[in-house]
C-alpha cells in the first residue's frame, strides 16, 4: 500500500461543513442569508463562536488593539516569521454566508488538520479573522487589515458614525484598545507569507470547468461621497420654475454614475450605493441628497478617468439644476497584484489535488491587498453561484468549500516548511 | 371725537408677536426654523404653551379624543352653532415658524381682544389647534381635521411607524383617546363658520402690493409610493450588464416625476420628497428603493392624469431596467373650493382696514379643506417671502401678522353675531 504516502493531506470535509454552518446560523436572516455588520451583536457572538473554534483546533487565541481575532498554532521554530491564513467573518446588512467566512472557518480547519495528524510547521501558523472588512455606515472598510499593515489613519476612531456612537468604542467594545491601535501593526519581516480563500463573487468559475480561481490581482476602488445641496420648499406650493431640487440632480448624479462603466465609460464597475435624502417629507421640496459612489478597476488609470467624468459631469448637472455639487474622494485603494510564487504554490497545490484552476482578477477588495504590501500573498477562489454576493442568495457547493480548504491546506504544508 | 367709534377694533400687536416669538422658540432650530413634527416632545411643548394662551384669553380649553386642542370663550348664547377659528402647531422637520403657528397665535389673540374689549360674541367662538397636520413619516396628514371632519379611516391608528411606536399610542400621549376617537366628530350643525389664517406659502402676495390674500379654493393632492425592487448584489464584482438596480430605476422614476409637472405635464405640481435605500451600503448593488410622490392640481381630472403617466412610465422603467415598480396611491385629496360668502367676509373686513386684498388659490393643503365640508369656510392668506416654506428661511413680516390678526378678528366680529 503506497497510497496513503502519496496521497495529500487533506481536511475533515464533515467537520468543516458542519462548523460553516453553526457559522452561518449568527445573524442568519429569513431569506436565508447573514447579517452580521462589523461590531454588532451577531458580529461580536460569532468572534466568539470562532474563537471556540480555534481552541479546539490547538490555537493560542488573541485579540488585538485593532480587535482583529488571532489563532496562533505552535510551532518547530517560533522565532520564524508566520505563515498567516486569514479572512473575515463580518458581512454586509443582509448579506451572504460564505463571504469572508469560507476563508476563516477553512483557516481554522486547517491548523485542526495539521493538529490531528500531528503535523508541526516549521513556522508558526497563525489564522486571523481581520476586524470590519465590509465597513460599516461611517466608517471605511477592512479596518483590522490596514491595521496590522500601518495603513489607518488614527482620525477614523473618533468618526462619529450615524448611530451616534464613535468609531473607537465599538472597537474596544469588541475587544480592540482604541488607545494602541498603532501597536496592532505587524513588524516588518515577522510574516513569511499569507493566503487567503475567499468566494469568487463573480461569474467566472461558476461558468464551467476549474474549480479553483488563481487570483492575479485584485481591483483597484476609489469610494466618493456626493452631496447635493438644493433648497428646501413646500411641495405644495413652490411652482416647479422656482425649485433647487437636490433628489432631481441627485436621480441625474445616479444616472452619469451608471455611464461611467459599461460600453463606453472608463471603469469596469461603478455603483451608486445608497441615497440619503433630507428632510426626506411628503409634502418638501428635497433640500439635500447624498450619494454613496463605489468606482472599481484593475487600472488605477482608469479609475482617475472615471472620477474626472463624473466631477465634469455634476458641475454640469448642478449648473443645469440650480444646486451645489460637491464630489469628495474619500477611499482610494491602489490595484494590488498578487505575489508571482505565492500563485505558482496555489496552481501546485491544485494540480496536485485534481482539481481544475484558472488564473483570474479579483473584482472585489480583501483584506488580502493590505497584507500584500507586507509579505508575499496569494488568494484562492471557489465558485459563487451565479457569481452573486453580498446578498442572501449568496451560495457555493459544499464540495468547493471542501475542495477550497484543501487547496489552502497544501498552500500551508508548502510555505510552513522552512526551506 | 368719532373717530374712536368708526375705528375698527385691532389686536394687541405687541402682545400677537410676543406669544408668536415664544412660540417659534419650541423647537427652535440653530438654522433659524423650527422643527416640532406632531406628536414630538417638541410639539407637545407648544400644546401646553398654547393652552396657558388660550387660559389666559378666557378660553376654556379641553383636549379632544384626536387630540385637537380646542379653546372654547363664553358667548351670549352658549346653545347657538360656532364660530370657529383655527390652524395647526405642527411642522414639517426643520420647517419654519409661520405655518400653522400664526393661525394659532393669531386666533387665541382674537379672543384676549375680545374679552379685553368685554366684547362677547352671540355665538361661542372656538380656537383648535388641530393635530398633526402636516403628517408624519408612516402616518397620513391632517389626523385632527380629518377626526372633526368623520374622515378618518379607523385603521390608521394601528399604523406601525418607522419609530416601531404606534399613531394611537402617540395620539394618546398627547391627551387623546384612541379608543374613542369617532367621539371627536363634530356633529352636523354645531359649526356655524370656519376662518383659518395662514401664511401664502408661494409667490403672489410676495410679489406686490396685496397684502390679504382671499382664498378660492384649495388644491387636490394625491401621494403616492413608488417601490423599486430590483437585486441586491456585490457592487465590486457583480458585471454591470447582470446587474437589476433598483437606484437606478428609482433615478428614473424621480426624474419622470419632475416630467408631470412645468410646460408639458399633467400637473401643476410635482415632487418626490424621500428616497430611501436598501441595503444601503457602500458596496452593494441597492436591491430596492422606495420613493414618496406628490401631485398637486386645482383639477382632480389633472391629478388622475398625472398618476396615469406616473404608471406608465414606472412600467416601461421597470421593462428596461429590468426591475419590477409598484406604484401605490395613498391619499387623495380632491380640491375644495372656499364659500363665497366668506370670502365676500374676508374681502369687506380688509377693505375697511384698508388692506388691498387679492383672489388666489391654495397650493398647499390646510386643516380648512376637512372642515369645509361641515360648514361655511373661508381662509386668509398673508404673505411668505419668496414664497418660501416648510424649510428654516420661512418669513413673514410682524406688520402682516398683525394685518392677518386683524383681518381674522374683523372676520370673527361679523360671523360672531348671531343676525
Amino acid at each position: 500500500m503506497t497510497i496513503s504516502r502519496t496521497r495529500p493531506l487533506t481536511v475533515d470535509a464533515t467537520r468543516l461543513l458542519d462548523g460553516f454552518e453553526r457559522l452561518r446560523a449568527v445573524g442568519a436572516t429569513e431569506a436565508g442569508g447573514v447579517s452580521r455588520p462589523a461590531f454588532s451583536s451577531a458580529d461580536l457572538r460569532a468572534r466568539e463562536l470562532v474563537a471556540g473554534f480555534m481552541r479546539r483546533a490547538g490555537l493560542s487565541v488573541t485579540v488585538d488593539e485593532a480587535a482583529n481575532l488571532i489563532g496562533t498554532a505552535p510551532a518547530r521554530d517560533p522565532r520564524l516569521p508566520a505563515l498567516v491564513l486569514g479572512s473575515h467573518l463580518d458581512t454586509v446588512p443582509d448579506g451572504g454566508a460564505y463571504d469572508g467566512a469560507c476563508g476563516v472557518i477553512a483557516a481554522v480547519e486547517v491548523a485542526r488538520t495539521l493538529r490531528d495528524h500531528d503535523r508541526l510547521l516549521d513556522r508558526p501558523l497563525r489564522v486571523v479573522a481581520f476586524s470590519n472588512e465590509e465597513g460599516i455606515p461611517g466608517a471605511p472598510a477592512m479596518f483590522g487589515s490596514r491595521a496590522v499593515a500601518g495603513r489607518l489613519d488614527p482620525a477614523e476612531l473618533d468618526l462619529a458614525l450615524p448611530s451616534g456612537a464613535r468609531l473607537a468604542e465599538l472597537l474596544d467594545a469588541a475587544g480592540g484598545d482604541s488607545a494602541h491601535v498603532e501597536r496592532a501593526r505587524w513588524t516588518p519581516g515577522s510574516v513569511d507569507s499569507y493566503f487567503e480563500l475567499h468566494i469568487e463573487q463573480g461569474p467566472v468559475l461558476d461558468a464551467g470547468g476549474p474549480r479553483i480561481g488563481v487570483v492575479e490581482g485584485i481591483s483597484g476602488r476609489l469610494t466618493v461621497e456626493v452631496t447635493v445641496r438644493g433648497r428646501a420648499d413646500h411641495g405644495g406650493t413652490t411652482p416647479m420654475h422656482a425649485r433647487r431640487d437636490a433628489l432631481v440632480a441627485a436621480a441625474q448624479v445616479v444616472l452619469a454614475v451608471r455611464r461611467l462603466a459599461g460600453c463606453h465609460g472608463p471603469v469596469r464597475v461603478a455603483t451608486t450605493g445608497d441615497c440619503a435624502v433630507a428632510p426626506g417629507a411628503w409634502n418638501v421640496v428635497p433640500g439635500e441628497a447624498t450619494l454613496t459612489v463605489d468606482l472599481r478597476d484593475l487600472s488605477a488609470a482608469a479609475v482617475e478617468r472615471g472620477l474626472r467624468r463624473l466631477i465634469g459631469d455634476c458641475a454640469e448637472i448642478a449648473r443645469t439644476t440650480g444646486t451645489r455639487i460637491e464630489v469628495t474622494p474619500l477611499q482610494h485603494v491602489p490595484p494590488t497584484p498578487c505575489d508571482p510564487a505565492q500563485q505558482r504554490v496555489i496552481e501546485d497545490v491544485a494540480d496536485g489535488l485534481g482539481l481544475p484552476r484558472v488564473t483570474l482578477p479579483s473584482g472585489a477588495g480583501h483584506d488580502a491587498q493590505w497584507i500584500a504590501g507586507l509579505a508575499p500573498t496569494g488568494m484562492i477562489f471557489i465558485p459563487s453561484r451565479g457569481g452573486v454576493s453580498h446578498s442572501p442568495r449568496e451560495w457555493t457547493e459544499p464540495g468547493d468549500l471542501v475542495n477550497g480548504a484543501n487547496t489552502l491546506l497544501g498552500c500551508a504544508l508548502v510555505k510552513g516548511a522552512n526551506p
